[in-house]
């Protein structure tokens, strides 16, 4: 049987992943909206089926739609949409048929239509119409990655080659209104990085590509030089974004189930990116200082571990997070830390996360595992398989990164 | 002209580590009692001198006291107290002679008497009255050392191997009240650690003794052998002890200090013990997850990271935490973060820590410094001299673990 703290830890990730998944995201953002005049949708990205069809289900006069996602990612008919689906990382003619689809859907609206946005990581790849041939636009890829160059760099170059990135999905929307709903994958919510910002005001420049054109030396066709020479939208007064389903949403949830529990919710942060283990350790460093508080606490951390390879073992960021505060929340009573992937794998494991107690580095030691050998082996999910701390739950069709939860009090 | 928020961070660092300073601690510790019958003294550790005084300005009735300290630290005469100079961190005949006086000082005391116990780090060394040789003594601990016996197990053989240590001293004043002021330098105060606890209970066995003894094949003579068969008291109904300038208080006197500036404090933890530079950027994280607070915030983290060598530059722990935290909050107005050694010293340097500010990471890049690179080579100190991000302070007289805060919201 498992202990009140498994059964609530798994509780707690249930709520907050069924808070993020895309459907819910959007039933949310719209709940709290109504739209007069004609609305049209346009969705991209690997959730753009699933965040179509609740939105078709929360406005059932929807005038048209197009959606584009990946292959294999469009789950049936949803009336009045028509589905594409295209390559993802790398786009393809599917893509760019699917996006030319939409291009033409929002041309010509007038200023009382509505184009209803829904944005999901990979929307780079499935939402794109290059000013330039496709093979040209992953050489200049290709180029940019070879040199090192930085996410910023490169979506600097490509938003000016592409003519719905960067802002210039809704300059095209125009004169009607957009209507954004942005499922994010990236800390911090960068607007202008997801899918690179079809909606977004570009704050980039031209003189910012040139500078890395010629940092980089970068072969460039005279078409594409051209397109450099184009400058993005830096402002945009047709657009409302509402970001939905992000890592703060996961955060808020788990403090949200959390409290149901009765546990008080502390979210430390929503934007952890530091190595896994540390994470860990910090974690049960803060539990070690909150023995015995008057009320149960839930400490919270969304974000993006790493961790950092030593070993041939087997694991994931969350699964090296969880066993990593083992070690600190040893002999602790009442105490537990796990932590989970919103998209229900972590590494390359089957497990979406790990959840370890006061016990487990005893439970660990009676089968001659030590925990510090494991870490330096990243064999994390061997260990946590050992004494049942795999956190399971298959593909959830969301992605928002991973929330870990310190939990002390609870006897 | 420094910032506000570096203003701050002093104000706050020269309060916190004066609320931890030895006389300070022992002052505030027995402001808060009055003692009936005769009361005598015994203090050991580096801060011995620094507690004995205080304890004589407070309590002038002191019948005697016995000082044991290390070499260079008796700074003059204290009324009624012989003061001894010893042997740190390997004992020698002086620190043994001064644990003598000090075991004829409590021996044949009175039930209605109190024997004040001031204890401070490198207790362990010059608090000392060996069983057995003291040749025999160096050459055991030197066997443990090197087959690398953990400091639990270093302690449950040399506990029995003393006639003060392992709550033996505490034995030894009975049927006397001891009353004991701990300045703990061990995170989460082990008061079976500091000094080996000569006033504390002992939880290890002899039993535990012979399986450490038979787990490294130690080499005992038959005195050393009858010694470890020499059982520690378990429980002492004689001693009230209270930690006092742990930090744990450092910590609250940060949360004070910072609170009378107009933040908000929150206490994360007292018992941080991660890598320096992760511990930075998860306090970078929670800055940026708190940005334009409803009112400013501070939060603190006390306690001893660890550096992961990888260059050969010039830092402490102190200043990586800070530079590392500086990546994460950049650009961001109103945040800073950092970190300082309560004993004034960090890493083989002459500050005692580092600061940093939204700014300081374009001040570097202004300069051609680039925090990813500094890091790798552990060249935090170089780094931050550059931008004025240097913490001095000098020795402070106390070694209460570390203190990194990060504030948030003042503009």
């Amino acid at each position: 049987m498992p202990s009140l703290l498994r059964a609530h830890a798994d509780t707690i990730i249930e709520q907050s992943i069924h808070a993020v998944l895309p459907d819910e995201a959007v039933r949310r953002t719209l709940g709290a909206h109504s739209f007069t005049g004609r609305v049209f949708l346009v969705a991209a990205g690997k959730a753009a089926w699933q965040m179509a069809a609740a939105a078709v289900s929360c406005l059932p006069n929807i005038q048209k739609g197009v959606v584009v996602t990946k292959y294999g990612h469009v789950r049936g008919p949803i009336s009045n949409c028509a589905c594409y689906e295209g390559g993802h990382p790398v786009p393809d003619e599917n893509s760019f048929r699917g996006t030319d689809a939409a291009v033409e859907l929002v041309s010509g609206l007038n200023a009382g239509d509505t184009v209803l946005f829904l944005l999901s990581g990979g929307g780079s790849a499935l939402f794109e119409r290059p000013l330039i041939p496709a093979e040209e636009l992953q050489d200049i890829t290709r180029q940019l990655l070879a040199c090192s160059a930085d996410i910023v760099e490169i979506n600097t170059i490509r938003k000016r080659l592409s003519a719905v990135k960067g802002g210039r999905f809704a300059q095209l929307c125009a004169p009607a209104h957009v209507f954004a709903i942005v499922l994010s994958d990236i800390l911090g919510d960068p607007l202008d990085m997801i899918a690179s910002g079809p909606a977004c005001p570009d704050q980039t420049t031209c003189a910012d590509a040139r500078r890395v054109a010629e940092k980089y030396r970068l072969r460039l066709s005279e078409r594409a030089l051209a397109c450099l020479a184009g400058e993005t939208p830096k402002r945009l007064t047709n657009v409302e974004t509402h970001v939905s389903g992000s890592v703060r949403e996961l955060c808020a949830a788990a403090a949200k189930a959390a409290q149901a529990l009765g546990y008080e919710p502390v979210i430390l942060t929503d934007q952890l990116c530091c190595q896994a283990k540390e994470a860990g350790s910090f974690l049960a460093s803060i539990v070690r200082s909150h023995v015995n508080p008057p009320r149960p606490m839930a400490f919270i951390a969304g974000g993006e571990t790493v961790v950092q390879l030593t070993g041939k073992g087997l694991g994931g960021r969350n699964q090296e997070l969880a066993l990593a505060a083992a070690e600190g929340i040893a002999g602790i009573r009442g105490a537990a830390v796990f932590s989970v992937g919103s998209d229900g794998t972590d590494g390359p494991t089957d497990a979406a996360g790990g959840y370890v107690d006061g016990e487990t580095r005893s439970r660990l030691a009676a089968q001659g595992i030590f925990i510090h050998d494991v870490l330096a082996n990243n064999d994390a999910y061997h260990a946590l398989r050992a004494v049942d701390g795999l956190i399971t739950t298959g593909p959830t069709g969301t992605n928002v990164n991973d929330v870990a939860v310190a939990l002390i009090g609870v006897h």
